[in-house]
């Protein structure tokens, strides 16, 4: 490793620190870097002078000796343009540097029949207005946006979209075309950017090792191993909709095959156990069984406790292989997960050998609908992160 | 990053490369370490004055310009002992630098009643033969156990061995202290050694995400992401042998369950399938069966087809999980895979996403039974490749 990639590593690493700690004192990033407070003043002189952090005096100045400066990220001036392609709605937003949400677009997306024309027309469409409605003498640094497919983590090519039928469609490049701004569009898998919006800022802060399973039509899958999101040799890994657990004599799913997770526990699955009409389908209408069920309607209740026990039959065998510290429940599991969580709980501790659940917690996702966005606001701030200096001088040049 | 920490990468790092690669020339490490070569040529001066390597010459000299020394591993001079605790034997070898088998003692291990202090008093008194026969300038730098069951990273305590029926035995402390060597003994599932050897210098070498399946009374898995053996919170993950892909009528489990993988796969599974005897049982036993199928024997083939589809559901599961560039079967799977391999494939076809099926390869493991034991012998030089200096420093203190 050599001089050049350290100073990089340490100055995004501070920089990341600050962006989502809010303000942090000189002291507690010396502790937390493991380097000495001269270092760390020089880093931190280095990202005020580039304009992203400020330093101010503690407020809490009850301590005993010489308090620490404090470093905070500045949110008004660097800052990220983040889109959701959802698939119930396309979102857009721009996000400042530490994480607050500044302005938002959102519109609602017909389940089916979205071409790439349209999506790329409605989302470029809010971005140039979100971009055009920044302050003056903003920047905008990185763009990030979260797609319910599999993505090629390169280019933001969308490898399958089994929502709206896509194959192979180059929504990323296509997107920052339409955009216009000389900035490349990074796309994420919404699971994977789910997983990482919890574990930055949501119920999953301070674990390595988490599952994030987000529901929709069907499941997907975000995990975090050793504190990184596990991508696999092309990126597609954490497919866990696609487990299969009822091989012979399971429901078809959308991918072809039959018993997967996703088709024992998904939207359709909890609407036809809870015997609803077949053309009955949405968020709303998953609501209302959970909400049957809440008022004390047997038939909606033994669908969750169906529903329950494949999902928990999923979860025991991803915690046998992941050990991880947290199961976070995202997008429509969120609203099913408390209904079904004592049939999860029962698989868990029947399926799962004892030491790997010693210490495993299980939460609904503390982000809710908002989790995919932030995680595409995180992607977009990523190359900052990596190496500030010179995507601030890359993205500055642009405007 | 401090200077310090810098160092001690930099220089295990080298190390790992010339302990891996067998002779590396200085040009070829300033290559794929991002360093100059006056800095690798000051990290190989210190490990040369350590004793650890050697420079040489080059022996093909045909290429222009002036040859890059060689830097080479001295491999008669620091050495670990490995064990390996299997199902059916006791091993324990001495592993030079550079990997080479120096020396080995074997025993058979009777299948049940092995207790604590039988396994002990036997590795020990081969660790003694093995350390006593050793030239008497060498070193020993690190002691590394593989052992069949789960095991606590940091103290080598073993949580769960389902074979034996150990629960909570102090296996790694125990050993060292019997050994009397002052070195800690470090202990790793065997599986998820079998993974790390396969990766380091068997059919894994140059995949960063890999799946290998370890079979022998069960199944336990050895999962590298990135790089890295899965660990999750407590060193406990990897447990594909009890992913559950048949919940409902599935065959029962040693760990108390039904339907797990190594209870549709494992050695009863296949002998059960096969119409053996309930007390036939044991490797032989199995290589039996697989004999017969190679011979026309239709009762074994549609065992091996049977047993073939249970794994092959579990793979797939794992490959749409994991997206690994290969996946490895070792232990009795090596002789189990072949006939088993056309219902494995199928299965890869029906249930893996196309996208994350592109270029998975599939494999027999490359180092056969010795995987578990290499792979201990790995665990035996961590410490010397993390941080050579301070680690020689202190073994040879005790020597």
């Amino acid at each position: 490793m050599a001089q050049e990639q350290i100073h990089r590593h340490n100055i995004g690493t501070l920089l990341r620190h600050v962006h989502l700690g809010g303000s942090v004192s000189r002291a507690t990033l010396a502790e937390r870097m493991g380097l000495n407070r001269s270092t760390i003043m020089a880093l931190t002189s280095e990202l005020g002078a580039a304009g992203l952090v400020r330093e101010a005096p503690p407020t809490d100045t009850r301590r005993a000796g010489r308090p620490s400066l404090l470093v905070r990220a500045r949110p008004d001036w660097a800052y990220v343009l983040a889109f959701d392609v959802a698939v119930d709605r396309l979102v857009a937003a721009r996000v400042g540097l530490g994480g607050a949400l500044l302005d938002r677009r959102e519109a609602v997306r017909p389940r089916a029949g979205a071409d790439l024309e349209h999506v790329v027309d409605v989302l470029a469409q809010f971005g140039r207005q979100l971009y055009e409605a920044a302050p003056p003498d903003s920047v905008c640094v990185g763009i990030g946006a979260s797609y319910c497919g599999m993505i090629r983590p390169g280019d933001g090519m969308v490898r399958f979209g089994p929502d709206m039928g896509w194959v192979d469609q180059a929504f990323g490049a296509e997107l920052s075309r339409r955009l216009g701004l000389g900035i490349p569009v990074r796309v994420g898998n919404e699971a994977h950017l789910g997983a990482l919006a919890e574990q930055q800022r949501g119920a999953g802060i301070g674990f390595q090792n988490l599952l994030y399973l987000h529901g929709d039509v069907g499941v997907g899958g975000g995990i975090i191993v050793g504190g990184k999101l596990l991508d696999g040799d092309g990126g597609y890994g954490c497919e866990l909709g696609h487990m299969v657990v009822n091989p012979y004599g399971g429901r078809p799913c959308g991918c072809g095959s039959h018993g997967c997770l996703e088709a024992e526990v998904g939207e359709r699955a909890l609407l036809d156990a809870a015997g609803r009409p077949a053309d009955l389908w949405g968020r709303d209408a998953l609501r209302a069984v959970v909400d049957d069920a809440d008022r004390g309607d047997e038939l909606a209740r033994e669908a969750l406790r169906r529903i329950g026990d494949w999902l928990g039959i999923g979860v025991a065998n991803l915690i046998n292989l992941f050990n991880p510290g947290m199961v976070i429940f995202g997008g429509m599991l969120r609203d099913v997960y408390p209904g079904a969580a004592p049939q999860v709980r029962h698989r868990i501790a029947t399926n799962v050998l004892p030491v790997a659940r010693e210490r495993v917690r299980l939460s609904t996702s503390a982000l809710g609908d908002d989790s995919t966005l932030v995680g595409a606001a995180e992607l977009g701030f990523a190359d900052l992160m990596a190496d500030p200096l010179a995507t601030l001088a890359r993205t500055t040049a642009h405007a």
